[in-house]
């Protein structure tokens, strides 16, 4: 069997379009993309910061489209195992090494095949399966995030900050986020969050604390020199949930963790059932993901270089 | 009232026996001590490395005696209130500001009063109540240390890092230990732990990794350059238990923490019903506390001296 998509065959070079031979496995079933949604695990992977690269595959871990007449999505973890707190090694993500969603069919597991809640379009539900699953198991299992409580969500515009930002207002949490750009903090006011500070004020930490007082929970996939003040922002016994570190290393002060008995607790990806528990709540409160920008698969070079920039605020999705 | 005791009355300068006069609170009991243990607070109070310090006062959190003809137990507690994950504002322990152990007696509200195990002398029940409390919420609420589990306690010797040993050597747990002493690794060893390493060698973290493989619990007080890397030697959804942070800052790097599903988790003192959980545990498995030294009350300043330089191995009583 064939499938066309964005092969991607070097580090460092963009995946071209061609068609790559692909095994069907045993209680494997065949999803007819429709649209397919860029992570920055895509970007990363051709830049070759990634483990375990293989060579030649189709990226995309993200998809929606038919299976016969049932519109579906894809959950795209595997073998997460058998301990809920955990991922098992075995534990691997569609879109290499498995040819993934950037491509006209993706053949898949039928335990990864979700039915797509009916107020999505394929557009919107390819937005959905991984920033939505890292960000529901980083604010409801990690973080333990309850209505009425303040959330801060760092770097807003990524997929995981606004679909936790979207989770978390429609849960009923009073939301503040950060960013580098007004514009975005603007935007995420009109999603639902209450205020929030730019991280290029060097007050920024202070401007929260007086927007604020203190979080109950601070989700961030920064790291780096700002991380150690986020402590100072928890409330006693408050949490900040780590699923990420792009901006590198942090310093802490012990003291300020033990005597407030805050925590810092890693987070990534999440298990099935984590997935579905996310698709119920979608469906419950008729949620929409946040899309940045939709494009043809043909123009994704355009939706790779805007995840590199740092540009997007939301998803940026292909239609195939 | 005039009470006996150690009277701290100047920073930077040792208590000096004497008097002062003390109210009974409307639910105080006066407590008659026959012994009364020494903690690192009160070392720090004593220098002013802590905060809210007032005098006079008399210092001392752990003390055992008598009320009428029962043997009793304080816990040092006030104020936790009413949320078991983080104390109050209003939360304090015995010992400044609040007359405290070092005397002839101390007045106390009923509440913190606890009968004594049977099995247990004065001297060591006075051993127990603010180390054992600690050591108890670190590793029993936090840590959620389960048998079978593996543990490593850094900084072997200190009356937390001791009372840690015998409650998770006696859950079933598999503990192993650092210290930056091979007398004290050995000490530790007959108390029950299956081995340890010295963290003045330069590869004691590789040392650990080949001794023990992966911990469920690492229980740490000391921070410092050592920390970032016991983050590589968490088992998945493995948890760090910060108690102290006596070596200063630590660094780490993201990455260790969210993929691996790992959780730094900061603990202080406890709440009353652990007290009462961690005595019946104590209770049932006849438990005693590791006492390094016991010396007349009279002879307090070598007693602050030795914990200063850190060379006990459990803790030092005082009897009255």
């Amino acid at each position: 069997m064939f499938i066309k998509g964005l092969i991607f065959k070097e580090i460092g070079n963009y995946p071209e379009i061609g068609e790559i031979e692909a095994d069907l496995l045993l209680d494997d079933i065949t999803v007819s993309l429709k649209a397919a949604a860029l992570n920055h695990r895509d970007v990363w992977i051709t830049k070759g910061q990634y483990a375990g690269i293989q060579t030649p595959c189709i990226l995309g871990s993200d998809g929606a489209g038919m299976v016969n007449d049932k519109r579906v999505l894809i959950q795209p973890g595997f073998d997460w195992g058998s301990d809920d707190r955990f991922q098992s090694r075995q534990y691997s993500i569609l879109g290499m090494p498995r040819n993934g969603t950037f491509a006209n069919i993706v053949n898949i597991s039928a335990k990864n095949i979700v039915n797509m809640p009916d107020h999505l379009s394929f557009e919107e539900g390819a937005a959905l399966p991984l920033a939505g699953l890292t960000a529901w198991r980083a604010l409801m299992t990690q973080g333990k995030l309850l209505k009425g409580q303040k959330l801060l969500i760092t770097g807003i515009g990524g997929g995981v900050a606004l679909a936790s930002l979207k989770f978390a207002v429609h849960l009923g949490a009073e939301v503040y986020v950060t960013s580098g750009s007004r514009d975005k903090i603007d935007k995420a006011i009109v999603l639902g969050a209450v205020g929030g500070a730019n991280y290029k004020d060097l007050n920024f930490i202070s401007e929260l604390k007086a927007l604020a007082g203190h979080f109950d929970v601070i989700l961030d996939s920064a790291g780096g020199p700002d991380f150690g003040s986020y402590l100072k922002l928890c409330r006693p016994g408050g949490k900040i949930v780590v699923y990420g570190g792009t901006q590198g290393k942090v310093e802490i002060v012990p003291q300020h963790l033990y005597w407030s008995q805050v925590s810092i607790i890693g987070s990534t990806m999440g298990t099935p059932e984590e997935f579905a528990d996310m698709i119920t709540f979608i469906d419950q409160h008729k949620l929409k993901p946040v899309i940045d920008s939709i494009i043809p698969l043909s123009e994704y070079k355009d939706g790779f270089e805007k995840m590199n920039n740092g540009s997007q605020f939301g998803k940026i999705v292909f239609t195939i």
